[in-house]
């Protein structure tokens, strides 16, 4: 139980910052994790597996500093392997590093296969029963929960039913607590996936009588025959009550069980609660929000969660909708926070517009007119590439902006950014000159830099810091960029994301243009804007 | 059968050009509708279903045309609705237009539901019954084979089962040839896939007495789930015979089954002839021909055929592969004609590069020294941000560096790029000059671009054109860029990944700087040389 007290039905298990952190293409820094970890626990999964802390040092780093983010819906676990051939759980350095990350639980991961225990690991049979029995009873001792993942289950009871089950009797008598079965290979099918899903609940039935509290069994699908969801939804309808998989579906190969494309059809059509109360009406908006921390694309397909989910082209689907919603459409996209594509304006979207722009004046309802302007300004400029789900600064001036509340507090007049190769000294490749407008003044500015949009940065700022000494103290903490559509790949859109901070806020701007140095000014500028407008308001606060 | 005279066990039936054609962003001109349909018979399907003459007029011009193609394995359908209400057949243009396409089958699809009877196309339960047992029985009569496709029939079975089979009931009494049971809004899960199929298998078979060949029971799959990969296999496993999807998964909303992803698995797991023989093997290569057509690309995680299907990334993986191949492989990626990729990285070992490396010299071992070479090098790059899991080409330049069998083909001395805003004139806002060395001869071109990349790309390639005309048919078909460092965010160091494609190949090469424009160009220029080497390396085998 979560320390909301939240008791799922199905407990759902994320692993994009483990398993998911395999994918091709995905590498997290310790603050993307953090912002991931906080992310989910927004949404309500009651495990987070976030690291490998034997295999990736660097993982310690985010345990130590994910303990102060407070998580209310999920608990962290820290992932390793059983202990190695030959030596106690006490000695060996993957297990204690596993201590060192100080979750309260873990996630052993041992083999249930007998071809890879003899012929990757290289170890007896025997001997890897004792491997898993003895390192789930050395985390038992240590007071963890204990998550058992039986890799390559299906495959192993496929080749050798008994050897498979013994390794699950192994990790049972020694304490384990749930009993997770990985179809590692993602080579199994839906019916054999239910037929080891009973075998295991059967037998950790048969092992029940000396427990204070029942075994859950969970399940694990990758993708690599396209049944991940299939083979985790079967597994649920046999019985599993824990589900492993990652949020939009990122991971080795093919990738993991998209959880996104999971969650709602146990909620929704099989009635299992996964989630608080409440969460389910997000998964999209946070589902894109781990998406763009990760620097990936939601897939526009994505079952509940992309943005293809709910768009109707043939003409006769449009009809039929309007003359009745369930006739194309199997759920409501309300109720996964998506949208109807071809419909104007729903109720749906201004009520979330509203839920945002509370934040700048806390008069604003769903019927406010502001929340209806905001929603047209949103759907011309997400039309043009826009997107503001990450991007909570940019979303707020626009909100002022429609409120007629703010007018910008200066304007770029020119700029002129070059770049040249072989540089012209040593320490920078670019230059920039900028021009700026403050309350009818021009100043101008020429600065050097790594990069351009480094150079146009730094000529920006020192343009404007003579009218507004407090930037001084803002920089850049990130920097992403999307390309919007791959064709016509250089002459594309891209998508700029920026954060800054003040050394006591974080906040994230948002530019778009073919032009990637075009759209950082856009986002740089905003950043800037937001900045002078909020130290405004909180300087009338003080005087007030 | 087709015209070669394979009998599969189970039909492929692709709508890409139909249901397809209705997945956002897709739009086929005639000729690109004639290439899909040549690739589709390359592969091997049995049916391919190619567009709605009633509702989109331009297809007629292509089924006038398809008569020239000579498809040898597949057959063409048109497809329509049931007649409208209160007319006969022959008084409907719709149904008339679908002869005008003078293919030897139809496909006409009718409704399953009672809901869409009354509320959608607002007939009576009767009259729709009428509809489509008149439709079935005139196109019987013209002698065309007919599919009947039952829009929404789990839908329907659920909501009245009875009226549900009455419409199978229709068009079986009327003809029908196959009986394709449509999953339209994707929302049924696969154990109500599996009723519905053993229902519809044992209706038919109680109407087969005056029949001279037995009705075949096909599936038709929405992925609004993650389950028309699951609900196809399923539906197979229940007796259907005929499965209808399209090769790259395109379709309305989440889109259809995806062929590519199905097909493999009910020939390599469950044994079922699908395509003739030798077919399977060329499965990637032709998926990403349709892809390319359709100017979407396969995505990288698509089971089987995707870029990334059989691409490993943990050490552990890489190492398991190495001693079993099986042990993190479900099938061999040989068979569908993909490849096994190492992501490589430090930490995949020598064994993963001398693996990777056996493509430029197949005599190259783990402990050739050449391995340690660029085990060296990765350490050195990877350090610098640098990052060759996604950037086969580079690789491969990089190996060919360490050999000593590649000088560079060509330099770039000099270059400049400027942005300006406002822009010069309303189509650019950057332009670039660039210089270049070939050979001791220098050579100079200009261009102006979208962004600083868009000008510094075809400024280069206008200057190398001269040397190089092969690079006429190049472009580039993805550019990605990731920010390596989130500290000191503006002069953080960059990766820029770029995917070329001269049609027939795709490589992606990988570039890494603080100044975006600089990685570009490191990207570009490995680009630009891979083809090259590439090209030259296939005329030398040509003339020997």
């Amino acid at each position: 139980m979560s320390e909301s007290g939240f008791l799922p039905q199905v407990e759902v298990f994320d692993t994009s910052l483990r398993d998911g952190a395999q994918g091709e293409g995905i590498a997290f820094s310790v603050r993307d994790k953090l912002a991931v970890a906080q992310t989910l626990d927004e949404l309500g999964v009651a495990w987070i597996e976030a690291g490998n802390p034997g295999s990736n040092p660097k993982d310690l780093e985010f345990f130590r500093m994910a303990k102060g983010l407070g998580l209310t819906s999920s608990r962290l676990c820290a992932f390793g392997p059983t202990r190695k051939k030959g030596v106690s759980p006490s000695e060996d350095d993957s297990v204690l590093s596993l201590l060192r990350a100080e979750t309260d639980a873990v996630v052993i991961f041992g083999k249930s296969w007998d071809l890879h225990t003899r012929e990757v690991l290289r170890v007896s049979l025997e001997e890897n029963l004792a491997m898993i029995g003895e390192t789930v009873a050395f985390f038992k001792e240590a007071g963890k929960t204990v998550i058992y993942d039986a890799e390559h289950f299906f495959d192993g009871r496929k080749a050798n039913p008994d050897y498979a089950m013994a390794t699950l009797s192994a990790a049972l008598d020694a304490g384990a607590d749930r009993i997770v079965l990985c179809d590692t290979n993602g080579g199994s099918f839906p019916l054999a996936i239910q037929g080891g899903v009973r075998a295991a609940i059967a037998l950790a039935a048969a092992k029940a009588e000396n427990r204070s509290a029942p075994v859950i069994v969970g399940i694990h699908a990758h993708d690599d025959m396209g049944l991940a969801v299939a083979n985790t939804i079967l597994a649920v309808e046999a019985g599993a009550r824990h589900i492993q998989g990652t949020l939009v579906g990122s991971g080795e190969r093919c990738g993991n069980a998209a959880l996104a494309a999971t969650v709602p059809s146990l909620e929704l059509k099989l009635n299992l609660s996964c989630l608080p109360e409440g969460r389910l009406e997000r998964i999209s908006a946070l589902a894109r929000r781990v998406a763009e921390i990760a620097n990936v694309a939601v897939p526009e397909g994505m079952p509940y969660v992309g943005s293809r989910a709910f768009a109707h082209k043939a003409g006769m689907h449009a009809d039929g909708i309007l003359k009745v919603k369930s006739s194309f459409e199997h759920v409501d996209p309300a109720k996964v926070g998506n949208d109807r594509r071809f419909l104007m304006s729903e109720v749906g979207g201004r009520a979330a517009i509203a839920e945002r722009a509370k934040k700048v004046d806390p008069s604003i309802t769903k019927d406010h007119p502001v929340a209806a302007a905001v929603a047209l300004r949103l759907k011309e400029l997400e039309a043009a590439g826009w997107q503001f789900e990450g991007a909570d600064a940019s979303f707020e001036l626009l909100v002022r902006h429609e409120l007629g509340a703010s007018k910008p507090l200066f304007s770029i007049e020119r700029y002129r950014v070059v770049s040249e190769h072989p540089a012209p000294d040593a320490n920078s490749c670019s230059n920039a000159w900028v021009k700026v407008l403050v309350d009818g003044v021009t100043e101008m500015a020429a600065a050097e830099g790594d990069g351009p949009v480094n150079a146009l940065d730094k000529a920006l700022r020192r343009a404007l810091e003579g009218f507004y000494p407090e930037l001084g103290r803002v920089r850049l903490s990130d920097y992403k960029v999307r390309v919007i559509d791959g064709q016509d790949a250089t002459a594309a859109k891209v998508r700029v994301l920026i954060e800054s901070t003040d050394g006591n806020e974080a906040w994230t701007t948002v530019g778009v243009s073919t032009d990637i140095i075009d759209a950082s000014r856009a986002a740089l500028v905003d950043s800037i804007e937001y900045k002078l407008i909020r130290d405004m308001e909180r300087s009338l606060k003080t005087n007030l």
